[in-house]
């Protein structure tokens, strides 16, 4: 979105949200506490886990959260919405309490990985924005993650800002993917904005602007002789590109002194190319060069590639990272989970659907991973009652609540909270942490998960428990409401 | 992307247009004319056309191009710019030449869908953001195209904001969704910024809120009798939800003297619960309640429902849409097609490919549509160099250039040239249509396709055919260059 309009995010939002909010507000609901959870359903690509990412962009938001006068002509011009909402919207803003999972956390489906507590109409009019955010970053965090295991240590770079879908995609993408544990971007804005280190050398134009390929590769050694990493593909890869390539290196940095450097496939068979490069390369003595690759790389080609034994150092990943194209849709969702009566009592609310697997876990809740003591791996995620608490100093049985007669008891574990206060009473009351850590944070929590959790194909399922006395509210519920 | 910090999309570029400008600037290659023209390969879904989305932004982008001096601040801090180029950035602006096709236009693979001519520096940083914007909105609109197809005619709104890839994809999207036929949107914004309609009734949590459905649903038609669509799948749709809301319908909109009103199905069956509360309103004399239906939709999808007899008046399409889920990149690229010499002579510049699809078609070059003066159909696309032009008075012989012995001649015909100029000598010379003026005329266009081209499977090619002077250059360069 070019900014040079201002443009106010509060509008972005489903117009149903609007009408509700018009109806709470003139049938008095609109101050009733919700309490709304934000959790998705599957994991994309088959796989066993997804990434929590978009966090620091919904708490942007919501300390923003206002109507424009501008806002309110617009929606006062829809005929729509009494006066006295209009004017309510003029001081609105967000008094409510907000938890989430921290970015770069591990999740699974079917629990909460952010719940909001605030007014109807306040806690109504965010639904969008906190699922469009969170949707879009866990979506390319979690498939960043998916390519940088594939890549097995080698370097990552996310490449795909021109395929991106706007300029957030790509902008807020490339942020998601260095959480994932891409290496860096090729998108420049992010490198400004985040710190997402964004590097990239010459395209083919580069190459055609010259009389010939080894001018352009020598000019490129004269201009850049530290990042000297030259494409080679514009006429043809293992004749001219890699000969002239070397030429360029002996000429212009073997002088210098220089022995790090590098080249860039970017068509033909990868396999193939990279592997009689780099036999002409260390033939050549420059046994330093890396040999990067692009070209419509994912998980699974890269994957084969490397099965194929490929000799390649570093990958750029570009569409099929930046566009998720294998699953381009990330199904985070926002439900109703209770309401407080007017005495502070809360009660739970569930959400039937035909699809079983759409019913929703209602109320107020705490989100737990158990970590054994011994392996300091992941065991379980336990759901339970906002007013429970874990005691994790003895054993505990946990049931599968699709198959509640399947039972597992739990040992010299570690329980801890997932979901941190973010806001309380409107009031931010957490640091967003520098995306270097929050990085860190996510590479050390894929680490607790046990392999089996993370294989591609078939993954194991990990297990997310409810405590007995949120599985008995939750039957209570279905029983009361299932006939109806 | 917040706006409440300002944000320069001049800095959404690829680093290595960067790098390669600096070294361009330093070799005395700055301005140097450059022509890259904008194209892409193949339609997405196997289609048979594409539409052109995403100039408005482009020419925003265009419009604003500028290094403020934080930017400056940053690419110094990375230490490979030289300083005499830094200064150069400071009063950077685009000076060059800009045509394009009109918004809403229909499109095909391989001819240019925009032109740039500018020197060297100015065309190569602008790359990234022209082909994100042009991808992007090009994708969405193609995709939309489809699904409003499909819908014979009802109505389509676009739904996905929530799961859209960032707020651009949210915003853009249902500008571009509009662009390719939609009716409107549910994203508020997108009304307010480009009057894309935005609509909307009540969720679940709408239900959910008060004690019984029929409570939920009395209250709606009293707040909004005009607008009166209520969602019907909360508990049980044929059991609950549509009874619900034909009595609310009798108490509360019949007594006003109302007769439009509408229920949407979000979930199950949509064919046969579409078909049967079609009856159960009819029975009850709502005859002119409009179904409408949502959940997952895709143009497969709602041609399926249709052949099915499902009775649904409005559909909602979401996620599916707003990603284009069944292919998430539309793989537009942009390449070098000329140079001038210092003469200003146009030297043509070819990008060879061992993939024989992916070899470029050079020259500055001009693109004209045939239509048949009898039928007012599309006949064939043309291009030729910047220097010819089409004599559409009497008979053309014309040719496939990847079968040039397949000929056609083509007569009674008008040729109309497709691209217009934007920008001349760095000044905006087009004025974009408004919103609505695009959407009709894309409908127009599409229109002039024959129902070959507009078949979902396997449609026909339609002829982009090159001058026999085009096809003479671009064969000597193929010759020339293809060995080395």
């Amino acid at each position: 979105m070019s900014c040079d309009k201002k443009i106010n995010l509060t509008m972005l939002c489903d117009f149903y949200e609007l009408t509700m909010s018009n109806g709470y507000f003139e049938q008095g609901y609109g101050d009733r506490i919700c309490y709304f959870d934000v959790f998705f359903r599957q994991c994309p690509d088959g796989g066993g886990f997804a990434i929590a990412a978009g966090l620091e962009q919904v708490v942007d938001y919501i300390k923003n959260l206002h109507f424009d006068a501008e806002d309110i002509a617009y929606l006062r011009g829809r005929n729509l919405f009494s006066d006295r909402f209009l004017r309510y919207l003029e001081n609105f803003r967000f008094t409510g309490d907000i938890w989430a999972v921290p970015e770069g956390t591990p999740i699974f489906p079917k629990e909460p990985i952010m719940t909001v507590r605030a007014p109807a109409i306040e806690a109504q009019l965010i639904e969008t924005f906190i699922l469009l955010s969170i949707n879009h970053q866990s979506l390319i965090a979690t498939k960043a993650n998916r390519v940088v295991r594939a890549a097995a240590g080698r370097t990552v770079l996310e490449f795909g800002s021109r395929r991106a879908q706007g300029a957030d995609a790509a902008i807020l993408g490339a942020r998601a993917a260095y959480i994932g544990g891409c290496n860096g971007t090729a998108c420049t804005i992010s490198d400004q904005m985040f710190g997402v280190y964004a590097g990239g050398t010459m395209a083919h134009a580069w190459v055609q602007m010259f009389d010939t390929e080894l001018d352009a590769f020598k000019t490129y050694c004269q201009m850049y002789p530290n990042n000297a990493t030259l494409l080679v593909d514009t006429y043809n890869t293992l004749k001219s590109g890699v000969p002239n390539a070397i030429k360029a290196f002996n000429e212009v940095l073997k002088p210098l002194g220089i022995t790090k450097c590098g080249i860039r496939l970017d068509s033909g068979d990868i396999a193939y190319l990279s592997r009689k490069a780099r036999k002409m390369l260390d033939d050549a003595g420059w046994t330093e060069c890396q040999i990067s690759a692009s070209n419509s790389l994912d998980e699974y080609i890269i994957q084969d590639l490397l099965r194929q034994g490929a000799e390649i150092d570093m990958f750029g990943v570009g569409e099929r990272l930046i566009t998720a194209k294998s699953e381009p849709v990330f199904g985070g969702v926002y439900k109703l989970t209770a309401v407080e009566a007017e005495d502070g009592t809360i009660i739970p609310k569930i959400k039937i659907s035909e699809n079983t697997g759409k019913i929703t876990n209602p109320h107020f809740k705490k989100l737990y991973r158990f970590y054994g003591n011994d392996t300091g791996k992941a065991i379980a995620d336990y759901l339970c009652v906002y007013d429970e608490t874990v005691d994790d100093s003895g054993e505990m049985e946990i049931f599968d609540p699709e198959a509640t007669w399947k039972t597992k008891t739990v040992y010299d574990f570690s329980a801890k909270e997932l979901m941190v206060p973010i806001f309380r009473n409107g009031e931010l009351v957490y640091q967003c942490p520098d995306l270097a850590q929050v990085r860190a944070y996510c590479k050390e929590q894929v680490d607790t998960l046990w392999d089996e959790v993370k294989r591609f194909d078939n993954p194991h399922t990990y297990y997310v428990d409810l405590s007995q006395k949120l599985w008995d509210i939750k039957y209570s519920l279905l029983k009361e409401k299932g006939g109806k």
